[in-house]
């Protein structure tokens, strides 16, 4: 039984089986506010984006939202001017039954790439989804977006704010960019507290960026992701605005956002098709903190280091070998790599058997870190990645054959 | 029974089992020179350097060398002080059974990375090796430096260059850096072409960035690729010298180099282990020949693309993504898709089933074209790739558990 998803004050949420999938699986959700709120949105860097997203960004920038519209079974992704046409007419749809203007509906699209998007189903499960609204419709909703997910990826925190409690909730679906025509990472965020749109903007930046941006399954980001947040304002409090740390609100509320982004954003990668383990790749030593961000990049995307984390190997040499390619200059005689609390590399000593079986052992943990110092500075970054294995290959490869 | 290569006036060559392998496997390998010749040399960008290529690089920019002493079954890399005295000490040896002097010898090295070199194989092996020199020794050679490759990989080219006609050979390893303990990519080049110094040198650069910088297997680097050439002069003509189309026949000699390395370039590719289909990525319509180049790159390095090359499902989507997120503007509305001659995606309109079941065809082949016309330019370049699968992660995970 899944664990009940607190309510966020301002917002309700539905999730209905409209026909996009062919399995009679809820395939439409929509949250919607009771009054329009302060939002944000980022969205993938393919320059091949889908219709949605094209939407989406352009309506986002005025910093104003009153629903989100997401549909899972069909990416409308390279379908031309049609597919941002029928973008246009559902979410159309949707204000129309709202009572709202369309500028505030935020339009998601997860599933195959290159088919033109079924109308009928939004025609019948709109007005199904508006009439199955409800306050705790968190969980239905966060079943109609999936595709190949294992489950439904929430994350919520309280907080204290000014002399209130805050809450973020965030909602998100993706088995990691990784199944071909079902690609896609969508996450929504909902929180109470009242933010200006400037703030909201760079909090939701530096959050993604601390998160969404440090997972990696395979490397290829798709053409429909897209991370929304809304803000109601139900929590009778001042606005958040400024500069992010200006305030103990402030940095609590970017914590908060960026901890259930994290956690969404691990739950991705722990999900990622074929996925067994969940690795946590913590670079040190670093001269800056974008060279750190490259080395744990690289790292995390080798396919040896990705296979060795398969294998339960604890082949240090690839490691390495991963980091000294990523651009960074180091020493590899003053490098560090651990794996757990096993150091199997350090300033050109290697390991002992007994310690490669010990990181073998750590290998064998569902979840664990690799540490890798470069002493070359005193910057870090932190990326999480999976392993790859026959299941993927399998998911992957014979899809539609 | 394999093809005789022929001789390469001025060189001899060996090939012997000195016991670094455990399986008595030939090991050893060594080309000699009857003179000093002319060389130069390419390595690993990798900042994680093997001891033999710190000295390698170090010797072979005075441009001149008379001998190359390869190992494999040991990489000597991650192995510290310790690793390069035994480069100086093995390097010493050959040279003292030559009578030369080992600044005038090039190593490189093969196999395992982090255990230190084992030296008495090499005081038995080399006096041996020196023992079989012959000038129909190259095959025998091209034994001696293998590892995981299914067989040698060798290329040969005669061309009229003065009023001679000149011999190109290429001696390659590699299953194209994807064995975990057993990575690298080595090549050998031998002519008996009289050239100058900095025309080799620049020969060999350009000819190593139209093919082995355009291959891919896993994207990773290892820490030993090397690629060696050496010019004996013993046709006897001018030094080919100045710019590289300075005359036809400076034009004849880049361009034989650059087919000797293409093909075991490609030999690579195809021995990519677990490898069953090689895929020549032609990315045209770029604003310039770098944007060609990284999106060709992305696109062969696509664990999606590559699965999907893997499973003969073509999957235009993933092709185009992969397109979208390298870094290269373009409307993805005037792009074009093509695998084989099936045509899959033209300015947003999307493949029939018959078509896409042409493309299904071709992608049985053991060798096929994907082109990707980007419609933002005029620039183009070529990528090798080959299919991600099974055996692949059978390998590369299950190695050493």
């Amino acid at each position: 039984m899944a664990d009940p998803i607190p309510p966020v004050a301002g917002f309700r949420f539905a999730g209905v089986a409209s026909g996009i999938k062919s399995d009679d699986k809820k395939d439409l959700g929509i949250i919607v506010a009771d009054a329009p709120c302060t939002a944000a949105g980022v969205f993938t860097r393919n320059i091949v984006r889908a219709a949605p997203v094209e939407v989406a960004s352009q309506r986002v920038k005025n910093g104003k939202a009153q629903a989100i519209l997401v549909n899972s079974g069909n990416a409308n992704a390279c379908t031309g001017r049609r597919g941002e046409r029928a973008v246009e007419d559902t979410t159309a749809n949707l204000a129309d039954a709202l009572g709202i203007d369309k500028s505030l509906v935020l339009p998601a699209s997860t599933g195959v790439i290159g088919v033109q998007m079924p109308m009928e189903p939004f025609s019948e499960g709109i007005p199904g989804a508006v009439e199955e609204l409800s306050d705790h419709g968190a969980r239905s909703f966060s079943e109609a977006i999936l595709t190949t997910d294992r489950g439904p990826k929430v994350s919520s925190r309280a907080f204290a704010v000014g002399r209130g409690q805050g809450r973020v909730v965030a909602i998100a679906k993706g088995a990691g960019m990784i199944h071909p025509d079902m690609a896609t990472t969508l996450a929504f965020v909902l929180t109470d507290v009242p933010v200006n749109k400037g703030f909201l903007a760079s909090a939701l930046k530096t959050a993604t960026n601390r998160t969404f941006n440090c997972i990696s399954v395979d490397g290829d980001t798709s053409t429909n992701d897209s991370i929304f947040v809304m803000a109601s304002g139900a929590l009778r409090q001042p606005n958040l605005t400024g500069d992010l740390s200006s305030s103990p609100d402030s940095v609590a509320f970017v914590d908060a956002l960026t901890e259930v982004l994290g956690d969404v954003a691990q739950m991705i990668v722990a999900d990622g098709e074929g996925a067994e383990r969940l690795v946590e790749i913590v670079v040190r030593g670093a001269p800056s903190e974008r060279a750190a961000t490259d080395v744990a990049r690289t790292i995390a995307t080798s396919q040896l280091v990705k296979t060795a984390i398969h294998g339960c190997d604890p082949n240090w040499g690839r490691i390495l070998a991963a980091a000294g390619r990523a651009g960074v200059k180091f020493d590899p005689l003053r490098a560090l790599v651990a794996i757990g609390d096993a150091v199997v590399y350090e300033r050109g000593d290697v390991a002992t058997p007994p310690i490669e079986q010990r990181a073998a052992a750590v290998m064998k943990r569902e979840k664990y870190r690799i540490l890798v110092r470069l002493g070359a500075g005193r910057d870090e970054a932190t990326y999480w990645t999976c392993d790859l294995g026959h299941e993927y290959v399998r998911i992957n490869a014979d899809y539609r054959t």
